[in-house]
């Protein structure tokens, strides 16, 4: 289509900022790219926000059904995975096809959607919902159509980048970096599904399916955040030669390796670039190499301009060429089991409170040894006889299985002041 | 189309890249992409490598004309701008769809071949012509469609970027950095190309005007090469804060600022990351803020990986779809006047080697001062009777026009021994 009339469902700060693009850019927008984009109008149940939308020149709408009625393309910008999936269904039902930045729809019920589509002859485009502006889904998509692709690594949360390039830089705490990042925006009010690793979860299990074009449930990705690490972490990392991030990693072997947790990245992995709320997604492909994209990865603008490029990408035909055959989110994909966290083998950094005894070192590695962890290097600080010290250590190559055995037996210990905190390495 | 014959004409390097992929995935890249791709045929004027194509199975075909007729879809990797474009402008007036990898082509000749392509009602598709595996084509061309491009600055020579990377890490000299390099295969026998800017000027004349949907001669890229930069420059760089990186440059204002030079980096600029023979690009929009790209310029894999995406992209219609209207390589684009490099204004790194008089300093000093320049520091090395030594500094922001003026000054004068070496300083 030449000429799309666009619904705009949620005027929020994203939805704002696309009637901004689209009001400012839609002559240059049709000029480069012959696509002209047309708001048809705005809906929100929020009666302040469509005062506001009203301000900027945008028609109401009364309801989501009235927006898909009125338009070629259906924007969705409400965000939940509720609501969002009733409209975006409804909309696809229409043969309307729909853009969203909502990564938990696709993440978690994106192969009904695109089932939907198929069936109504209409597609949907997300690039939105990975990394804002920072074109990973495209790249994906089409630049690695010809790799096959082995891994994917991933800063892909700027929150929790954030909070952790504050602890390393500055020496600050978790929760005054926290309230730093609310106080700038970064965090929302409640950083659950950020600072947990939920949100890195949504962002890797779509790039994952789009990467391996196989299918799993995305209650197996493997989630852990970064609420436990203390800026004693961040140093003694730092003193190994690492920096703690928080990592959304995706291997295709065998089985299906998805997961996020905060890793310790090596002080010159090209990842550890990304620093305060930036991200930075690694695609490594057979034919390609590592490519690595690195950018804004949420905001007003990023975030609305990946929604306007995607609009061209639908009205140009492209993101319908695109998803019709694609495989990654269809019924008949094959489904891949998801490796279990206890069959995972890496490098661990470990960080144990203990009372300073004499001996107490010989217990802890006695049972790492008996669990077959061989430490690699260990520091063990001075003695004090109030409170408790830490002994931190990198083990060698080990299974998270004895990992986890070894941990919880050391964490039985009288010797023991709290549960040992244990993050992976990543070379 | 769904089904896509493959003529492929040039059996070099990429060209049996090309085949391999093809042999190896097409089945998986059928099964994600719907896209069924299959080997017409291969044509090469070398009898050597026609034999090795035969002994990949793939069928000769004895000429050009023979690989237009035979194909859906024509891969020209034959290099060079005479019959790579008598080739390619006939595939395209046959109504044969072109990929190339061939950037002197496109940056000299894409406004030709692209009208040709419009009147046949086909297209022509050139991601492999630009870092290779590195999507940056399509990022601009997808990605960045809502954004006004407002700069680009890349690293998009590895052949350079390499000679630089072993000059500074391992204190090297130019002639024996190129000569590993063309013992390692990045380097060609005659490196002129490479190491004077020319294929980085290719490189950002095609990216400008995709980014900036602007036509200009590319005559009027201001090229300068890395071989005058000596092991002192390198290290004086270091003293400074800075890393000397072969830089391609665009900048879209008034007037079009399109040029390539060696040029000092502070430290941290994330650029600098791009090391040995990686290329990267920084793409910097009004929405998206600024989008780094980074990875495998070159190669065989790497861009045969490029070809064999664009070949999925032109099978799905999707180039077609984005190249029907895109308006960068039209006939009716606007053309935009070049800034004329006496116009730039930036800071500048420049060495005097000077016979070690006393007063020497002073007299440089006066005539940068007499033409509006000022020195925001200077080494000067210790005394030495036999040779001459260097006088090295830093100015503040001026004009090149005035530069050059007294760069001219200078050399004019009895105790300067050499020409004078000047670089830009990109912040």
């Amino acid at each position: 289509m030449n000429k799309a009339r666009i619904g705009l469902i949620g005027f929020g700060t994203v939805g704002s900022g696309v009637v901004k693009i689209l009001k400012e850019r839609a002559g240059k927008i049709l000029d480069a790219t012959g696509v002209e984009l047309e708001l048809a109008g705005v809906c929100d149940t929020d009666a302040g926000r469509r005062k506001e939308a009203e301000a900027e020149g945008a028609k109401i709408l009364r309801s989501a059904d009235e927006a898909i009625a009125a338009s070629d393309i259906v924007v969705e910008l409400i965000g939940g995975t509720d609501a969002a999936y009733d409209i975006t269904r409804k909309a696809l039902e229409a043969g309307k096809p729909v853009v969203t930045a909502n990564k938990a729809l696709i993440a978690t019920r994106g192969s009904d959607l695109f089932a939907v589509a198929r069936k109504s002859g209409t597609c949907m485009a997300f690039e939105a919902a990975v990394c804002a502006g920072v074109p990973v889904i495209a790249s994906l998509r089409d630049g690695f159509a010809s790799n096959r692709v082995t891994s994917l690594l991933g800063i892909v949360n700027g929150t929790s980048n954030y909070v952790l390039t504050k602890m390393s830089r500055e020496g600050w705490t978790y929760e005054d970096a926290l309230e730093e990042a609310q106080r700038r925006g970064y965090a929302e009010t409640d950083p659950t599904l950020d600072v947990e690793g939920v949100d890195s979860a949504h962002k890797i299990a779509i790039l994952s399916r789009l990467a391996f074009g196989a299918a799993f449930d995305f209650e197996t990705v493997y989630t852990e955040g970064i609420t436990r690490i203390t800026p004693q972490d961040i140093h003694y990392a730092q003193e190994f030669g690492y920096v703690i991030k928080l990592l959304a990693v995706a291997r295709n072997e065998e089985k299906l390796d998805v997961r996020v947790h905060p890793a310790l990245l090596p002080k010159d992995h090209p990842l550890t670039f990304a620093d305060g709320s930036l991200n930075a997604v690694c695609i490594t492909g057979d034919a390609a190499g590592t490519v690595m994209l690195h950018g804004k990865g949420a905001g007003q603008m990023p975030t609305a301009g990946a929604v306007v490029s995607d609009l061209v990408d639908v009205a140009l035909g492209r993101a319908a060429a695109t998803f019709e055959h694609l495989k990654a989110f269809s019924e008949n994909v094959e489904r891949k089991e998801p490796v279990g966290m206890d069959d995972i083998e890496t490098r661990y950094y470990a960080r144990i409170m203990v009372d300073d005894k004499p001996g107490v070192l010989s217990t802890i590695s006695g049972i790492l040894g008996k669990n077959d962890i061989s430490i690699a290097s260990v520091i063990q600080m001075e003695r004090d006889v109030v409170k408790a010290v830490p002994i931190v250590m990198m083990t060698h190559h080990a299974r998270e299985r004895d990992m986890r055995a070894a941990v919880a037996e050391i964490d039985g210990q009288d010797i023991v002041r709290e549960p040992c905190l244990y993050m992976r390495v990543e070379q």
